[in-house]
C-alpha cells in the first residue's frame, strides 16, 4: 500500500480521505490555502502543506503547487477528493510524469468522459441510452436554433466542460434560444476557460438516478446500487438516499447493469458514478460519468458496508477490489442530507461568515462527515457544504424520521449565516416526497419563488 | 405508541433513549439532578423535570421524586436506562400502581433475577450451566468456609444484590476468607443496604460473554448475537465486540442457544443480556442476567441493524417485536471503546473536572454516543463515562483499525482530567488482544500494578 498520500482537497471530503488512509497505516499530508490553515483537516492530517491564497485557482485548483507539495512531501499517490482537480486529465498526467499515482482512472479516460459531448456520444455507441441531442458541439446561434428545433424543447444547453449541474441552461421557448446561447457561451468560457456548448433534450419531472461502481482497471466492473439525488436546487443535489424508493426493482437492476456493461468496455478504474435522468414511463437516459468519489458516497457505503475510499486506494495501488460483485449485498436505506451554509429563503444563497454554535449530531445509525467547528470561517470562495448528515435504518420511513432527528438535534449557527438545516426538514416532511413521488421539480414547487428567482446559473459544490 | 415517555436516567443512555422516542414521534421528559440542568439530555428533550441534588440516592434512585416527575408531565411510560433504578422491583412495581408503563420486565421477574443468588438457582434448574457455588446465601464465616471448601479456592464472593460488575470480592487463599467475607458484607450492606452474599468458583483467564436477547413477554424470545466484554478493569467492562472473536461459531451458537431457552421459560419482555464465562475448555457458565438495555448495546446495533430501545418500546407499548429470528441477519464486526473520565496510569480512578476541549470523531462507520460538549462538568456522583466510540468494519483487523483511528481524532481534554481514550488504543495495539487470545486478565497484564494497587472495590458504572 502507498506509504504517504497526499490529498488534494479540502473540507469534508479532505477528512473523509484522510480517515481510511489513516485506517490503513498511511502517512496523510493535506495541502491548504492560506483561510484553511486552521481547519479540521490540518488537525487531522500528519502534514500541511500551503499552497497559496484562497482563490481556488491559485491553490487547491493550482495543480503545480499540488504537484510540488506532492514532491516535496515525498508522496507516493495523490487523491483528489471531488471537485478541483479530481476530473483534470491535465492534472493526472502530471501526476504520471511526476511518478505520483493518481487515485481515479487515468488521463486518457478523464479525457474522453470529461468532454461531456464525446462522453455522450461514447455512451450511445456502447448502447446508452442517451437523450436525443446535438450530435456534436455547438458552434453558432443558428447551428443551435436548428439542433433545437430538430430534438424539440425544451432543450438544456451544456457546457462540454461542465458537469455535476453546472453549466446547465434550460431554454423552453425558441425565441428564448439566442440569447440563452450566447449567455451560456461565455458563462462556459468564464467557469470553465472552454466555450463550448452542447444541447439535449431537456426532461421535466425526471428522477435523477445515479449508479455507484468500482471498477479495478482490468475489465473487473462491480456496481453498488442506485442512489436518487432527485432533490435538487438548481441541478445540486441536496438530499440522496439508496435504494431508490418508487423505483421498480426490475428497473433499478437494468440501470445498474447498463452502467456496469459501459464502464466494463472502459476499464474503468476506481470509482465513478453514471449518472441518468428517469422519465415517468421508465425511459433512462445517462446525462454524465462522474469519474471519483461523490459528495453522496456515504449512503452507498451505509447499505452496502463497502469503504469506497479503502477500493479507490487499493485499485490505485495495484491491489485490485477487496470485493466481488456477489459479496455486494445491500441493507436497509440511507439518506443524506447536505446541510449548507446558504439560505433557502433567498434562493440558496451561500451566506459566509464565522461558526459560532457547532454540535453535530449522534446515537444510532447516524453518520456525520464534517469539517465544521465553533470558529470556522466559511469563505465565498469555496463550497457552502458544512455537514453532511446520513443515516441508516431498516425501512425509509424509518430513515425519514431518523433523518428528521438528527438534522433536528443539529446546533449550527452563526452571524448572519443560513442554513438548509430546516428546509431539509421540510423536504423530509413533504408528502410528495413521504411518497416518493417526487422528481427534480421538488425544491422548486416547495419554494418556487425563492428558487426561480434567483435562476440556475451560480456555480456551487459539485456532484 | 406513548405519547410521553419519562426518562430516568442521564448522560449518554438519556440521550439515547431520547433520540428513539424522538424517531417514534413520543414527547421526550427527561428528569435531572441539579448539576444536570445544563447537559446535552436537557438541551434534547422536550422537557426536563429537575428532581434533586446531585447525590443519586436524592436523584436518579429517588423513587418517588421520579414518579411524581412522571405524573405531574402527563407521562404513560418510564424508560429507566441501566443503572439506577433500572433493575429495580420496587421502582417497577410502583410504576405499575401508578398506572405508568415500566419499559423493561414486570416487578416480579425483576425480582427473581436480581437476587443474584436465587437467579443462580433459577437458571441452573432451567438447565443453564452454572459454576459450583453456595446452593444458599451465606449468613456465616464458618458457613462460607466450608461452602469455599467444597466448591474449591479461587472463589468470588458476591453480594446477592449487585451484579454488573459491582459488589464482587475474589478469594485466592484460605486464610484471607474470613477478613474478605466479612468485609464484603459491610461493603455489600454500605453499597446497596442489603449484606447478603453467595460464592462461586472463581474462574481465572475466562472471557466473559454475554447474549443480547429480547422477548416480547408471551414466550417469543429472539438473540441478536453474542458479544465479547473481556476488556475490564476491577470487572468493569472498557471495550466490547461483536461477534465473539475466536470463539467457535458453534459454540457462540449453543451459548445463545441456552439464553434464549431460558428467556423463554420467563416469558422475558423487553431487553436483556445473559452473561457468562467461557473457559479455555469450552466450558460457558451464567454469571447473570441484567434485565435492561445495557452500555454496549450499541455493537450489537451496528451488525444486526436493530434498535433495540426501539423494541424495548414496542414490546413496553404491546406491540410485539418487530423483528423474527430469522430476519436477524448480523453483518461484519463492531467494536465499542468506553472513553471515560478516569486515569489509568492511577487504576482508573475517576478524574472529574471540567471538560474544555471535546471534539468527537466521525465519519465512515462510526458512531459516538455522548453527552460531552466543551464545558461539561463531570462530578464524582455519577459514572466517569463519557462518550462510547463504536465502530463497524467488514472484518475485525479494520474495525480494530477503524476504533484506533476513532479514538486518535477524538480531542477531549480538561484540567485535572485524564481520560481512558489512550489506554483503549494499547488495547487495540496489543497483540494478546490483536490475536483474539485475551480473557478479562487483559488489562491487568497490560497495567498490572496500577490496576491492582487500587483494588476491586470501588462501585463504577454499570454493566
Amino acid at each position: 500500500m502507498f506509504s504517504t498520500v497526499l490529498i488534494a482537497n479540502r473540507g469534508e471530503i479532505a477528512l473523509r480521505v484522510a480517515r481510511t488512509c489513516r485506517e490503513l497505516g498511511i502517512r496523510t499530508v493535506a495541502v491548504c490555502s492560506d483561510p484553511d490553515r486552521e481547519s479540521a483537516v490540518t488537525r487531522f492530517v500528519d502534514e500541511c502543506v500551503r499552497i497559496g491564497p484562497a482563490a481556488p485557482r491559485r491553490s487547491y485548483l493550482n495543480a503545480a503547487a499540488v504537484i510540488t507539495a506532492a514532491l516535496q512531501v515525498g508522496a507516493d499517490a495523490v487523491h483528489p477528493g471531488y471537485g478541483f482537480l479530481s476530473e483534470d486529465p491535465d492534472f493526472a498526467e502530471i501526476c504520471e510524469t511526476a511518478g505520483l499515482t493518481f487515485v481515479g482512472p487515468s488521463s486518457s479516460l478523464l479525457a474522453k468522459l470529461g468532454d461531456k459531448a464525446r462522453a455522450r456520444e461514447i455512451a450511445r455507441e456502447a448502447g446508452l441510452p442517451v437523450l436525443p441531442g446535438s450530435p456534436e458541439t455547438l458552434e453558432t446561434v443558428g447551428q443551435a436554433k436548428s439542433v433545437a428545433a430538430a430534438i424539440g424543447y425544451p432543450v438544456i444547453i451544456k457546457a462540454v466542460a461542465g458537469g455535476g449541474g453546472r453549466g446547465m441552461t434550460v431554454v423552453r421557448d425558441p425565441r428564448d434560444l439566442s440569447g440563452a446561447f450566447l449567455e451560456a457561451r461565455a458563462g462556459a468560457q468564464a467557469a470553465f476557460g472552454d466555450a463550448r456548448l452542447y444541447a439535449e433534450r431537456y426532461l421535466e419531472n425526471a428522477r435523477h438516478i445515479e449508479v455507484q461502481i468500482l471498477g479495478d482497471g482490468e475489465g473487473e466492473v462491480v456496481q453498488l446500487g442506485e442512489r436518487d439525488c432527485s432533490v435538487q436546487r438548481r441541478r445540486q443535489k441536496l438530499l440522496e438516499e439508496t435504494p431508490a424508493p418508487g423505483l421498480p426493482r426490475e428497473l433499478a437492476d437494468r440501470i445498474c447493469a447498463a452502467a456496469v456493461h459501459s464502464a466494463r468496455e472502459l476499464d474503468y478504474a476506481g470509482a465513478g458514478t453514471y449518472e441518468f435522468l428517469v422519465d415517468q414511463d421508465g425511459g433512462f437516459y445517462l446525462m454524465e460519468v462522474n469519474c471519483r468519489i461523490q459528495v453522496e458516497h456515504p449512503v452507498t457505503e451505509l447499505v452496502t458496508g463497502v469503504d469506497l475510499v479503502r477500493e479507490q486506494l487499493r485499485v490505485a495501488a495495484g491491489y485490485g477490489l477487496s470485493i466481488r460483485q456477489e459479496d455486494i449485498a445491500p441493507r436497509g436505506v440511507s439518506i443524506e442530507c447536505r446541510v449548507n451554509a446558504e439560505d433557502p429563503e433567498r434562493g440558496f444563497l451561500p451566506t459566509p461568515g464565522v461558526v459560532e454554535e457547532f454540535s453535530a449530531p449522534g446515537g444510532p445509525f447516524v453518520r456525520v462527515d464534517t469539517h465544521g467547528f465553533p470558529g470556522l470561517r466559511v469563505t465565498a470562495d469555496y463550497d457552502p457544504l458544512l455537514a453532511k448528515v446520513a443515516v441508516w435504518a431498516p425501512d425509509r420511513r424509518q430513515a425519514i424520521e431518523r433523518a428528521d432527528r438528527a438534522l433536528g438535534e443539529f446546533r449550527v449557527a452563526g452571524r448572519g449565516m443560513s442554513t438548509t438545516r430546516e428546509f431539509l426538514r421540510e423536504v423530509l416532511a413533504d408528502a410528495t416526497f413521504r411518497a416518493a413521488k417526487h422528481t427534480t421539480g421538488l425544491v422548486g414547487d416547495l419554494k418556487p419563488a425563492e428558487v426561480r428567482r434567483t435562476g440556475a446559473r451560480r456555480a456551487s459544490c459539485p456532484s
